[in-house]
């Protein structure tokens, strides 16, 4: 469109062109599907974050779990996505799929866990949308933001680089963890501001899956010391690989700044990085364990 | 956090005073839930917007409906509602639940719709998620931006400002109508553009329903001039009024702009704006029809 142009200026013709096709906004994808969040053009030093995640009943929770927890992990899976390329969420929109028969109740507390999840990261959320349905679903969309320097994908992992993770892994779906798990994304500013990882994931397929994840991106190979993985109590090493949303970050780091992270933590006990093995060149060094998979 | 600071330099309380809470981003929602879209803050002279809409089978769709069609509507829907604040979208999330025993051909169908309707209107599909569910459920979140000047909600009609509306209303449901719309972009950024109306919505709940979502939030009456109102073949004037699903723009405009719409108008054929009542100072003037309820 021809914004400064009178319409008087425009004969008929001139018009039908012009409004043929209004002047789009031009704009590019730093990185779309395929990583925890969209990365997307914003200011000149940020970048702008887009997730989603959709839970459902029967799938992901069922009638008789905390309302308030179910509502909980459906802002925080989005979060943790954010965190895993190092940003901040800040808006968030919520649809919601309810059956015609459930208590109001219900859906009252389901969305007061999603606020007080949304108030406990700072986030706004600015709007949403409810339809009837059969058995209930869950739908978050979260934006966030990073800045450019900031910025960890999957993709930059190298021969050498140390592999983390922030916590103990396995049995989530079992203890009831994955309803109320703490998102890292503390632990993801951390690391970008002072450590900068090469690449980050958040583990929500498995750790196995989720390395694969990077491996792939990365066109790397890796070495677990199986031994070291940290898992829950009474958490198999197969189900520490395989089982699925534990929401810890993994994340990989240069040889250097490996060592400088494992000689601060010796300093203090304020987040704990447990080094589980190391990147290599050898893109056939694939991490088996049948993940979790969502489907 | 204090990212400019040495880990050398923080002791162990410190750290641990810095880490207890990262600094969140300071962020100020310029509009949140109660509109199409949120308005959130961009650049100097922008605004983000950003909303959501689920479909579910049953509710909105047969799985005898064109798939195609389904994946249309998903995202048009969400098109219009970027429309009606004068925006222009950029970038949506799809995220989709899927019955295990359905045919592969048909969800690839509805995201062939959806990829479709994607590039006819210049957005890209930049991320999703797919989980496992009973029917079938779509959820798609839109960003789009839109200039300062441009942004129309739904607060600002004024004592007599002339109504309008971009197309015939009714039986949008029954017709299918509701699946193969052409959400009202271009006429959108033509009316923000050169006539900026006072206030605009996009028809989803019926034009009784939504030209009183448009009197609550600019505290005014309206008086239809119901003769006037265009309707599609065969549907009554209570159809026209209350039925959903219609996805035209419904707006108020100055009455010197109202003149001048209808002059401009006279002389072209691009779009055409129907002329439906007058806003009125009285409060107590609603429009009684029973609107559609998406519940």
């Amino acid at each position: 469109m021809q914004g400064k142009m009178k319409i008087s200026q425009l004969g008929e013709f001139g018009l039908i062109d012009a409004l043929k096709k209004y002047a789009p906004v031009s704009k590019t994808v730093i990185k779309g599907i395929g990583d925890d969040a969209a990365v997307l053009p914003y200011t000149k030093d940020k970048y702008l974050l887009l997730t989603t995640d959709m839970l459902a009943q029967g799938a992901h929770f069922t009638l008789r779990m905390p309302p308030r927890l179910i509502g909980h992990k459906a802002l925080a899976c989005n979060i943790s996505d954010i965190a895993a390329m190092g940003g901040l969420p800040t808006f968030a929109v919520v649809s919601m799929g309810v059956p015609k028969d459930l208590p109001v109740r219900f859906i009252e507390e389901v969305y007061k866990g999603i606020q007080s999840t949304a108030r406990g990261f700072n986030i706004s959320i600015v709007g949403g949308d409810t339809i009837k349905t059969d058995k209930i679903v869950i739908n978050v969309a979260l934006l966030g933001q990073v800045e450019k320097k900031y910025l960890v994908t999957r993709e930059g992992a190298k021969a050498g680089d140390g592999i983390f993770v922030t916590g103990p892994l396995g049995g989530s779906l079992k203890s009831g963890r994955h309803l109320n798990f703490t998102p890292r994304l503390a632990q993801g500013r951390f690391l970008v501001e002072n450590f900068k990882p090469s690449s980050m994931i958040d583990i929500s397929d498995g750790l196995a899956g989720d390395l694969n994840h990077i491996l792939r991106a990365s066109r790397v190979g890796a070495r677990l010391d199986r031994a070291s993985i940290p898992r829950h109590k009474g958490v198999s090493l197969s189900h520490a690989l395989g089982d699925g949303e534990d929401f810890e970050l993994l994340f990989t780091l240069a040889p250097n700044k490996a060592r400088k992270l494992m000689d601060w933590q010796a300093a203090q006990k304020v987040f704990y990085f447990y080094p589980v093995g190391t990147i290599t060149a050898n893109i056939k060094e694939r991490i088996y364990a049948k993940g979790f998979t969502h489907f």
